[in-house]
Parts: structure tokens; C-alpha cells; sequence
């Protein structure tokens, strides 16, 4: 599918919106324009090419593809706000990473507005953030998750055309519902886990004792708060379940620990290690 | 100080044992003899040229420098089984992961043996183990970590050149007791997350819903079971209270998220947020 003469809108030119900015730009050519509430990030985004324009309702009114690239609420709030200037026809795609709450508002909002919406979550990302942070090359390799809902399927292959030429490695199409419940594990339990375990009064001296293993546990607790909050909020549910199970399995390895039982530590730790084997990735 | 003449001894050619004699051998040229309970191990090692010497009795009694890698109780056990024949003068030191537990065993027999013993920790690994994946540039960058007990100065002036030419970037003393708080937090307990961890029913369909945050968290679980046994059990007392802050501080966020109360989870999530970033590394 060609790309090229494709007309692409992007709200929000943080890590995620400036990354697939510079990544149309890099690998496709396409004519991006940029929307931001922060001028200074316009300014920055325009003066590096990786927008083309400094998006209007105009943009809107003529893009193939609105890519939404906001928190969960802002990213309904941004097409509620335009409604009247998403070209019908336009597909529209967002970048959340929670879809149940993200396609419960945007699904009666594309009825209206005549408009496609396939829910999306690339899984790349670092614990930077920002403009300043974006990379065209952000998404090589990673998995890129949509949520089609019913949508048809001209829309669904415009965007695995689109994960393609950006360099994802993989497109999975799934529901919200399962989306949430397997990212409530991959995603959001390890920035929980990071933050609960730096908090730790041993965690500022651990310079000089410390390898691998800490730097990898503790690095995405450098994460966005108010961001998180909102998407553990509207996962809630799986991601109770999910950290409710960790401490459980947590609590076996310290009991096991605690009554010097090592035969059931063993058993314990080779359980996880055969997991971890078994996946090989 | 000049490495090149004096001579290592080194016990158990795993992945830490078997990379000390690659750096040893091209970092500074140190004949190097090496004990090993599986002679196809002894045998790569030598074809390899990563030890210069099958040892033998006599190399023991030859030796400036003694290296026990091995699981703690072995290690004690390797020098109760040679005491004889370690030279009176040699410095003795270890590269196990708990230190009070094998000073605690090994004071006594310098004493004995008339050998000098300063226990040590080189902060590197990987979740690979055995000779096969040992590499002379392990340790580059890395922390070495030593409990010298009152041993003399030239002992520590021994091993920290050493430490210098095999590429370490820095070598922190400490005491026993303090390394071992440092490390149940820093090492001890991301390995037991990681077999907890990766429990979840969700962690064998994470593909295609995983990006790093997933890779890192779980990436030790890949671990061996019998050696980690010993290390959480030899200091239990330390890991048990990392565990039971770290899921004290996990169901703080947990009930925050069930509670939907927005404000303590942004707070909660800020906390981890500010002390990672202070720490910058």
C-alpha cells in the first residue's frame, strides 16, 4: 500500500507523537501535520521536520489518518473538541496504553463523526520523555497492538501498512478487554514493581553494590506519574489482580526464606526459572 | 604493583571463576592453575587457554593469590579440603554473593592455615551461566566489592591492582554485614521478583504485549536455583525485610488503584519517580 500521498494529523508530540512524526518523515515521506498545546514543542517539531505543519482544522478536514497521541482522557477530549473537523472517512488511531476506557468513548464519537477508529498501542516507549526524547527509529522491532472493534478492514490494512513501513516488527489485532488484561502484566506491574521497590531505604546507597539486576528493576520507576495514574486507574481491575498475584508468589519465596525451608525455595525459584526458560525471550 | 610474575590459583571455572581466568590471562599475563570438579570444564578451560595449569597440590602451595568461585559452602569446604597445602603468606579471597556467611567460616581456617583471607564480590553477571559463558571483559566497569576484616594493607593493595587490571571501575570496602544489607536489596530481591514475577498465569502469553519493561523485570528469573537457595538462606535476615518493604510498599499502590483514589497513587508513583531520578543511575 502506497503511503506516500497520505495526509497524516498527529495530536501530541511528546516521546510517542514526535517519535511516529519523524518516523512518517523518515520512512514514508508523508506530509505530517503536528498538533501541540505546548508552542515551544510545535516550534521545535517544525524546525526539525518532523512535522511539516503546524496542524489546523483544516489539516483535520483533509487527513487519511488522525493519529492520537495523548493520554487516555485528552485523546477522546482532542476529538470531541474537533468532531466537527475530522473528515469523514479519515481513520482515526490513538497510542494509549490502556484501550477498554480509550474505545468505550471513542467507538460513539467515530459513529458521529462518520469517521474509523482502531485502537492502538505501540509497545516501545523509555523511561525518557518528551519531544526532546522522540526517535525515528523508536518503533524497530517492537509489537504494535490494535484493537479494530469491528472496523473495516481497509482501515485495519492502512495501519499494518502504515506499522510496516515505521519499522514495528509485529502487528497483533486483538480486543480492548484482552489488550488490558495482558498489559496490566507486561506494562504496568513493572512500573508499579519499579516504583514500590526504589522506595526501599537501602535504594540510595546502593552505588558500588549494585549490577545488572538493580538497574534493570528500578529503571522505568523514572516514569510520568500523572500519565500512569490514569493509566492504572483505568485498568484497574487486571492490574489489582495482577499485583495481588505477585504478592502472593512473593510471599511464598519469603516464607520459604524465613522458615530456612530450602527444599520448597528451590522448588520455587527453578519454577520460575523453568517459566523464564521455557519463553526464551 | 607488577601482576605479571605472581601466580593464581583459582577454584571452580564457572561463569565468574572462569571469566577471572580469561581476564587474569589477557589483562596480565598471570600463569593461571585451575580446579574445577568437572574435568570437561578443566579441559575447555585449557584448550581455550583460559588457565595455563590443570591445578594440583603443588600449585597451591605456590600460589600469591587464591580465587574461591564457588557456591559459598563450597568454598569453605574447597579450603578445609587444602588446607595443607595453601602457602602460609597466600591471599585467599571469594566471589560469592554473601559475605558474612563465608567470613564467617573462613576466618578461622587463615587463622589455621596462616593465609590471608579478604572476602570479595565482583558486581557482575549475567543470566547466563558455566564456562561457556565466561568472558574475559566481564568484569569492565564493574564494582568489586571487598571485606578485608582487618587483613593487612598489602593484601588489600594486591587485590585492588588486580581489581584495577582487570578492567573493575571501582573497588568499595565494606563490612561483612554491610555488604550483605546492600546486596539483599540490590541483587537478592530483584531475583526473587523476577521468579515471582513471572508466576503470572498472563507471563506465558506475553508475546506480542511485552516491550523492555517486561524484558528487564523478568530477564534473572533465568536463574540457578540451587546457588540462590544458598544465597537467600545464608542471609535470610536482610532479604526477608527487603521483601516485606517491598510488598508493603506494593500494596500502598495496590490499595491506592483499588481505592480509585487518584491523588496517593500520583503521589505514590511521584515518590519512586524522585528518588530514581536523584540517584541518576
Amino acid at each position: 500500500m502506497e503511503l506516500k500521498n497520505r495526509k497524516i494529523a498527529i495530536a501530541g508530540l511528546g516521546l510517542i507523537g514526535g517519535s511516529l512524526a519523524k518516523a512518517f518523515r523518515k520512512y514514508c515521506g508523508c506530509g505530517v501535520a503536528g498538533f501541540d498545546r505546548d508552542p515551544a514543542v510545535l516550534k521545535a517539531a517544525l524546525a526539525c521536520g518532523a512535522v511539516t505543519r503546524a496542524g489546523t482544522g483544516r489539516d483535520l478536514r483533509g487527513a487519511d489518518l488522525l493519529c492520537l497521541c495523548l493520554y487516555p482522557g485528552a485523546a477522546a477530549d482532542f476529538v470531541e473538541k474537533h468532531l466537527g473537523d475530522i473528515r469523514p472517512g479519515c481513520v482515526v488511531t490513538d497510542t494509549c496504553g490502556v484501550k477498554a476506557a480509550v474505545c468505550r468513548r471513542l467507538a460513539p464519537l467515530a459513529e458521529r463523526g462518520g469517521f474509523v477508529f482502531v485502537g492502538g498501542h505501540p509497545m516501545a516507549g523509555t523511561e525518557k520523555r518528551g519531544f526532546a526524547a522522540s526517535d525515528a527509529d523508536l518503533f524497530r522491532g517492537a509489537s504494535c497492538v490494535l484493537t479494530p472493534c469491528g472496523a473495516p478492514q481497509s482501515a485495519v490494512d492502512l495501519l499494518k501498512a502504515a506499522a510496516g513501513a515505521l519499522g514495528f516488527g509485529r502487528v497483533v489485532l486483538t480486543t480492548p478487554e484482552e489488550h488490558d488484561r495482558r498489559i496490566a502484566f507486561t506494562s504496568q506491574l513493572p512500573h508499579a514493581l519499579a516504583c514500590a521497590y526504589v522506595m526501599s531505604p537501602q535504594c540510595p546507597r546502593h552505588a558500588g553494590f549494585s549490577g545488572g539486576s538493580y538497574r534493570d528493576v528500578s529503571r522505568v520507576a523514572n516514569l510520568n506519574e500523572a500519565l500512569w495514574a490514569e493509566l492504572f486507574l483505568e485498568n484497574r481491575g487486571a492490574l489489582v489482580q495482577e499485583l495481588d498475584r505477585l504478592t502472593q508468589n512473593l510471599t511464598r519465596i519469603r516464607n520459604a526464606v524465613a522458615a530456612q525451608d530450602a527444599e520448597t525455595l528451590r522448588a520455587l525459584l527453578r519454577r520460575g526459572r523453568k517459566i523464564k526458560e521455557e519463553l526464551r525471550e
